[in-house]
């Protein structure tokens, strides 16, 4: 704390200090308190000197296309560190060949804009006294897939050639299941980015819960000198987890799609309320997706939101192992995967979303289910 | 330079409070010069000690069974950095399941005396003035395989589960095609190494030449922030190679396995004298190592030694793609790999090396073609 406190103390005359003798490459979109890097090396440079300086940094790990949930991470990493550095950065390694690639949103603009102001938020905030004191945002890091991947194309294939962090059996586990190339490119961006930006804290949403159990265990693993922070997922007022992806879902299938988070709580509630058996927990969420499923099948194609159960999980914290019965000491995750298939027909005014309802949109959510003593 | 003379000013000073309130625990002979750690948390609190004090890191990792090869990398890196952390580990990941994993030697205590008279013999030259300032060994990093594989049992099943680094397709080629799965094991391996001692520079024997190709692309493709230095073969007065596996050999395969320096020095010599072409390059390795075994094939079974060529190979010295043309500004690798079979008769009194010649021993040997303009 004490480290922290003396960091911000210096924060104006140090931080524009050093950022002053960084040269840094800017984007499309000039940011004012913070520099945006496109390369590896004057990043280092600049992550050296604040750790000479015993500045912290966090560091928030994005695809771009923010949204609150991001902004939740940044204001965590902004009370653990002095410096915040985000990555912006569409890995391609990530999407299987038939993925959405293409079609994931980038909105460089508005995420710049974004940043600029929660940095005035995190400013106002200290200026005014009214919270504790916090860090900035120092640095943005927006990649090129060339200085991503600088020898090999990066290769989506399974049997693709190149540099890989490979993870197993957990990355074959849920998500995996269906997306059999997804979490060697999540860990091998994710050890590209902790090397060039070597964070004191590294911090991951709570609604990939894979993914930060992936992470926690290659960082475990590789020795890797960073600490995982792993926040509560943002959610909409109804529940609906925050996600990038949500933009495309449109009026109708938004409301159906809540069937996830509702399919969820009820398996939470059933564990809540002392059952501890598979068969107990998701037998409560099932009752729910095939209950909004019979419905819908009900209605109109031009009224209707069909989807497909990919699956819902009872799994062990740390394995991923699917779990018979949940030990109460240790607790449990419980996730579930939905695909909200493209809308039949739509109608004249109806807001469908980006891609006019044409677009499958694939959801995820999870609940931790906390050890009971 | 400043910063290193800076750190050399200081050394007395500083290199023993450093260490004196660092904790770390102790193996059988216990070293005066230096510390030893076993596991990864006060390492890490050193390096950021020296960090802070703008030392510099060098990093040799070995398997131990120390030679002369092994000490030229550490004269090196004494001259390039104020201290230099030598690693000891003998890594299973990285022998495949009918490799000599049980018989590769383990020698910690003269290891731990060779590592202390070099740290004499840098203090006593720079004492003298008779050469340049010089850093000295000042941590020995010998983890167990739980700290190295904390999670899952370190596996050599191709197939295999736990937490990898794969560089393809270079890992499968010259070594890689006999040892599927060792490129993976020495990649992942220096992973966690590098990140557990996050070097300045790290510091590899030319005579592996495939590993320091590979581990150049993985600091590349990772952005890993040291700096890979090859330094070259260390070789008896006759051309043989170092290697810990020597001790296998005994006179008489020695003698015999010198074939393998003999064959690529006179492909080397055909390059100089202005050869290209595969054919001819190749052509004057393989005509020594075919007089060789038929001189060989042609005495007793208690006189000869007999081997086989796993491969002679002309390479790119980037991709290790094999070459038809060496093409003059861009150079080669020449490299092979040769199996000395275990003595078919010994004779009394005869010095058969340790495992009374019944132990068969892959030598591996290279020479860079250097461009030529």
């Amino acid at each position: 704390m004490s480290r922290l406190v003396k960091g911000l103390r210096s924060f104006s005359s140090t931080a524009s200090s050093l950022l002053a003798d960084t040269t840094a490459t800017t984007s499309a979109r000039q940011p004012k308190s913070f520099l945006v890097f496109r390369d590896v090396p004057q990043l280092r440079q600049l992550r050296r000197k604040l750790l000479q300086n015993e500045r912290t940094v966090g560091f928030v790990p994005t695809m771009g296309a923010l949204h609150e949930g991001h902004l939740s991470l940044i204001r965590e990493a902004a009370r653990e560190n002095t410096d915040i550095f985000v990555s912006i950065y569409v890995n391609p390694t990530q999407f299987g060949v038939n993925e959405d690639l293409s079609s994931y949103p980038r909105t460089w603009d508005s995420d710049v804009e974004k940043l600029e102001k929660i940095n005035d938020e995190l400013a106002r905030v200290q200026a005014e006294g009214s919270g504790p004191a916090t860090g900035r945002i120092t640095a943005i890091f927006a990649p090129t897939s060339k200085v991503m991947y600088p020898t090999l194309p990066p290769s989506s294939e399974i049997d693709g050639q190149g540099s890989f962090v490979t993870i197993t059996p957990l990355s074959t586990k849920l998500e995996g299941g269906s997306r059999p190339v997804f979490f060697r490119g999540v860990a091998t961006v994710c050890m590209k980015l902790f090397n060039a930006t070597t964070p004191d804290r590294v911090y991951f949403g709570q609604k990939d819960v894979q993914q930060t159990v992936i992470i926690k265990r290659m960082v475990q693993d590789f020795h890797i000198g960073t600490e995982v922070r792993v926040i509560s997922t943002s959610r909409e007022s109804d529940g609906l987890a925050l996600s990038s992806r949500n933009v495309y879902l449109g009026d109708r299938r938004r409301a159906v799609g809540l069937t996830i988070y509702r399919a969820l709580k009820a398996a939470e509630e059933s564990y809540l309320a002392g059952k501890t058996s598979r068969a107990d927990i998701l037998g409560a969420a099932r009752a729910i997706t095939e209950q909004v499923l019979s419905q819908q099948n009900a209605l109109s194609p031009s009224e209707r939101a069909l989807f497909e159960v990919d699956y819902i999980s009872l799994a062990d914290p740390e394995t991923l192992e699917e779990l018979d019965v949940v030990e109460p000491t240790r607790g449990g995750v419980l996730s579930a995967a939905l695909k909200m298939a493209p809308l039949e027909e739509t109608n004249a005014g109806e807001n469908c979303g980006l891609g006019d309802g044409k677009v499958a949109v694939r959801l995820i959510d999870n609940m931790i289910l906390q050890p009971r003593c």
